[in-house]
């Protein structure tokens, strides 16, 4: 099976990576970053070209969301299977006439930070059993952890990551804004936070909560209450609050 | 100088492992559980009693805040520093004729996990400098991040581990109420929540920011909200994207 790859970004790096380590044959990479193409294709022995997209039997579109419809265009094969990485795109975004697919790796890439591949979740749609199946096979040879998922899942999945990721990162910039109030170095705080995600590794995070609120604490939180100088953290601090309590009353 | 323990849970039983590691002598470990305070006497070779508090130049209270003020009545030695261990008391909590001070370290422990106390902050607040100073010696023995801090402080460093610790947990347990409604395994996240907190030890939280309220997405922002079935997770969901957006329009 001929396999290419689309994209030179973080998400492309990072398939090529793991599909070289799995012996698993590249036939070309392909975008417009000359210069990024040249850099992948040096460190793992993949041709790449900017102008001529060879013919493959499966297409893998690892470009930003917004270019994924243009970009699908280029693939003028008709006998091919087309899939994209993104986890909020319904694979129908994909504007040709192929079969169609989403292979979705659920992990935040950067070229410089080596990866454990095996544990990177992929979610995987296809339009029938056979392309699934092509998928599910390339998936399975990275990860232990591969998942068929439509797009209704995926739309979840990603609420599920913007819940335990982007919102706990704006988090750590809220509680980052409190201690430099006090100049406190928020860098004091890294252990305390690795601790609470090591913990999540081996209880449910529900078992693990600690903290004021779920110990009904009223008078540390009206304590807390009054240090909070700006509108939004004390919004997130009555929400959350509320929510800790509710979780523990059912 | 004579030291001694006083309690006997992860606290207690942390502070004698870094004392140890460090060749700070301990005279006795105190306090009520004789099982545990056994294990602890046995692997650290720390003289232990459950009756006789031993006369010393400093105690240290490592018990639950809602205990403190009732053990340490029991420390009758006038001559002598006491410093408790808590996070969210005032060292006037403390009820003797002593010098008093509070040694706090921020970190949440258990007795079966290896720490790395280099890395754990101790806050430290005493009476005058040369009781100050004390602590911080001993301190600086086990970790390299040792700082001053009165009580106003200590409730700022406490509310910053909220807004990091508890709300993040928090935040963990909604989005696993999330993946479980669609029978994804929560535990298929964890490698994405690793790399969320490994990224801010490279850089700010407010510089790692990414997803579809910082991108103003809205059309990913509708698409999601309609996904929340409880109130709880939408009033977190409203409150996060106005404060990300907030925070980004400074």
């Amino acid at each position: 099976m001929k396999i290419v790859i689309i994209g030179s970004g973080n998400v492309a790096y990072h398939l090529t990576k793991a599909f070289c380590q799995n012996k698993i044959a590249i036939s070309q990479i392909f975008g417009r970053n000359e210069k990024d193409l040249k850099e992948i294709s040096r460190e793992f022995n993949v041709p790449f070209s900017t102008e001529n997209l060879e013919k493959a039997d499966l297409y893998i579109i690892a470009v930003k969301d917004e270019s994924v419809e243009e970009v699908s265009r280029q693939i003028t094969v008709k006998d091919c299977l087309v899939a994209h990485t993104s986890g909020s795109l319904e694979k129908e975004k994909l504007d040709g006439k192929y079969r169609k697919a989403s292979f979705y790796p659920l992990q935040t890439f950067s070229k410089t930070k080596d990866l454990d591949y095996k544990k990177i979740p992929f979610f995987i749609e296809a339009e029938n059993n056979q392309d699934f199946e092509i998928l599910n096979n390339l998936a399975q040879k990275i990860s232990t952890k591969v998942l068929e998922s439509n797009f209704e899942q995926r739309k979840f999945i990603h609420l599920t990551a913007v819940f335990a990721c982007n919102f706990t990162n704006h988090l750590f910039a809220k509680a980052k804004e409190i201690s430099d109030s006090q100049n406190i170095p928020f860098d004091y705080f890294l252990p305390l936070i690795d601790e609470t995600v090591e913990k999540i590794h081996h209880i449910s995070p529900k078992e693990a909560q600690t903290g004021p609120a779920i110990r009904e604490d009223e008078k540390v939180l009206r304590s807390h209450e009054i240090l909070l100088a700006d509108k939004d953290a004390k919004s997130i601090f009555d929400v959350m609050n509320i929510s800790i309590k509710s979780m523990y009353k059912k």
